[in-house]
């Protein structure tokens, strides 16, 4: 028997049990249950069990989709097709070093799309948009939907905070699972990833799902299955969806924290910039202006001649940012050199992206601040050939204090090997699937 | 990397992930997370998460064992052992009709084994030992330690509530699972109960494991299977354990129902009573007994002679209660009738208890009460031959207006097959493991 639910369609933990037990859930019990736990009524530790039932058990493509379809439901969901552009978006499952939205939306606007990036704060060390941008004095990331869509009209790209009333279920969800051991779950990550972007309403989606040790996905089979789960996902919800499987077993670029990776961002708009930055921008911003009926440009020549740029800074200065200002520099940096001659045969990506979280690049807990000074620049890539006692790394921080760990946590993060040695291959765009 | 953790061992989300991934816990970490959470550091959403690996992902004899200690280890354990008698307690996981405790307690007291029965509240179609006895006007269930000890040693017996103090992690444990569909997993019942009855401080042990439709247990796999971990922990712990396995295809008796458990108890204490009830109370008793130092005692002759009745009375006086008073009756009755000559071959025990249950006797909710006289009367047992038309059960309830629902709970419960028929065999002892 089960206890009085009252006027409620389904008791909690009939639906918790028919999960453990491998059945599949109806389209009722997840509709009931999203909306229960947005209103209170299924309790924390109801949806705890759940979601580790979840992961355990897995769901169906049906599931998972009705999933994504009742956290989309549980809030406002945001219409842009009055919009004289048509609407592309990226998403990234996050990486070291990964500034590819900071210099891809204003690209990507150039050309007459509008880009609606909503961005979630940081956790954790691959960093969050937001923060980067909150690097650039006067910037801010909060916008009203009216800013946001007149700033889209205007300029064509905008990248700001996901407002509270964007699939809210998700926002409970999310900061559950952070606290519950029930992160790693594809069908609830792939569900909170698209609830998210299809409730933003953007007509194409473009997916960068990385893999590798500084991603969250550390195999080629999880990553491929993320994508293809999300793929299917905004293709039901009628998105354009591509994604593209990219590696992130090294850091992107030559640096990672927000300041610094702000910097980068601004060599690649001028024309320049680290090859593997641009290569992924040029590559997202092709799938993004196909996506929105623009099969032939040519995103390469928007940065080299300086339009990118110009959108750029009519996208900083909309939201009340100084695109001239200096940014900011810490107070101390520690340099790592190189312990041999050789190659350069391994970067570890997750070794940088903690110790630049460590240096404070990064928050632990949502209530925290991050340093917008504080990171990793990187001085040689793997392949490169690098003479004993030559910078590899440059620890920057306002808190030298944290030296330390941070060093300790790049011990094992560098592999020099004799010359002649060359690191395995390894393409920066692995698949692309639709 | 994981939050900050201050000055705590351990970070819950790691133990969560161990257990998630099918990692063996290590006794540092189920020490940690029993106390963190009795402590408020762990949270509901954290345990309940960890609840649900525990029981889709299981645990070994070492963590089951290091969890119960580590439940008992959260309160205070009562010591007995300066008492003049040796102690036997009995636990059963609980069946319909099953009111063996109200006659075995005295029964064994009588032969100077003292008795510490330390009880839950009953939620479900099982029932609970101080609901039938909260039908005897005045007899009340809150003892003190000091009283519950006077008591054991002038009397012998005493039932009452387990106090707040005995493995307060068991009681918020418990409470969590009922709500996270986390109940059904044998080391969180095993360890559930275990916690308890070592805390409670007995010498010996006796388990009373059901299996059956009316039983936790479904199957007899899995009633040995809980068996033999209880009786392992109870060895493990110093305590002299034995498990007895016992059908509950249909009910215990002839009467579901608080007070009308008492009036059948108090025929078995008489001398009398329904066989079934008196078999199983005279085998425990013996186990009792045996494990007690006293393997050679005769506890049938002590029904039959009015020895266990005088210990009754005693017992029931020592807490208030007047034992020769009126027992409560229902302001309605209804009754079921035979549909046609034949030989009773089912009568089943799940649905007996719910109706028994829906008509009053037990509740759905820790804060409902409880009708003391409401219940059924069974007027024939599997194996008995019936004439259509002659009442088979009676229901009894102050509220009326529940009988259709008791009786739609009702409509599958009995098989009467043709003349000459015979029931499943089924023995009441199916096995006893030690």
């Amino acid at each position: 028997m089960s206890s009085g639910t009252g006027t409620e369609a389904f008791a909690a933990v009939d639906v918790i049990v028919r999960k453990r037990d491998g059945g599949e859930l109806s389209d009722a019990q997840i509709d009931w249950v999203i909306d229960a736990y947005t209103r209170g009524v299924v309790a924390h530790e109801q949806m705890a069990a759940l979601a580790m039932a979840v992961l355990l058990n897995g769901m169906t493509r049906r599931e998972i989709s009705r999933w994504t379809n009742a956290m989309i439901a549980s809030g406002e969901r945001l219409d842009f097709t009055g919009l004289r552009h048509p609407t592309a978006d990226k998403h990234s499952t996050g990486g070291v070093g990964d500034k590819i939205t900071l210099p891809l939306a204003p690209l990507v606007a150039t050309f007459g799309v509008a880009v609606p990036q909503l961005s979630g704060r940081g956790l954790g060390h691959t960093g969050g948009t937001l923060d980067k941008l909150e690097s650039i004095p006067g910037w801010r990331a909060g916008l009203s939907t009216s800013e946001m869509t007149a700033q889209l009209d205007d300029v064509g790209a905008v990248i700001c905070a996901a407002g509270a009333g964007l699939a809210p279920a998700d926002r409970l969800l999310y900061a559950l699972r952070d606290v519950t051991g029930t992160v790693e779950s594809i069908p609830l990550i792939a569900s909170s990833i698209m609830s998210k972007k299809i409730a933003e309403g953007t007509g194409t989606l473009v997916l960068d799902v990385k893999v590798g040790t500084g991603a969250f996905m550390k195999t080629e089979d999880s990553a491929r299955e993320l994508a293809r789960t999300m793929v299917d996902l905004g293709t039901d919800a009628g998105v354009h969806t591509v994604a593209l499987l990219t590696d992130m077993s090294t850091p992107l670029g030559l640096t990672a924290g927000n300041a610094l990776e702000v910097r980068e961002s601004l060599e690649v708009l001028a024309g320049g910039g680290p090859p593997d930055v641009v290569e992924l921008t040029v590559a997202l911003a092709r799938e993004m202006l196909a996506g929105a009926g623009l099969p032939d440009v040519d995103p390469a020549g928007a940065l080299a001649d300086g339009r990118a740029m110009d959108t750029w800074r009519r996208m900083i200065t909309a939201q009340g940012g100084d695109p001239s200002a200096g940014l900011p520099v810490a107070r101390e940096t520690h340099t790592l050199l190189a312990p041999a001659d050789g190659v350069l045969v391994r970067l570890d990506a997750l070794a940088v992206g903690v110790a630049a979280w460590r240096l404070g690049a990064g928050r632990a807990r949502k209530e925290d601040t991050v340093q917008a000074a504080a990171g990793i620049e990187i001085h040689a890539k793997p392949g490169a050939v690098v003479r004993g006692g030559e910078p590899l790394l440059t620890l920057h921080t306002d808190t030298p204090g944290r030296f330390p760990a941070a060093l300790a946590d790049l011990a094992d993060a560098i592999t020099v090997a004799p010359a002649g040695s060359q690191p395995p291959h390894r393409p920066l765009i692995i698949d692309r699937i639709v």
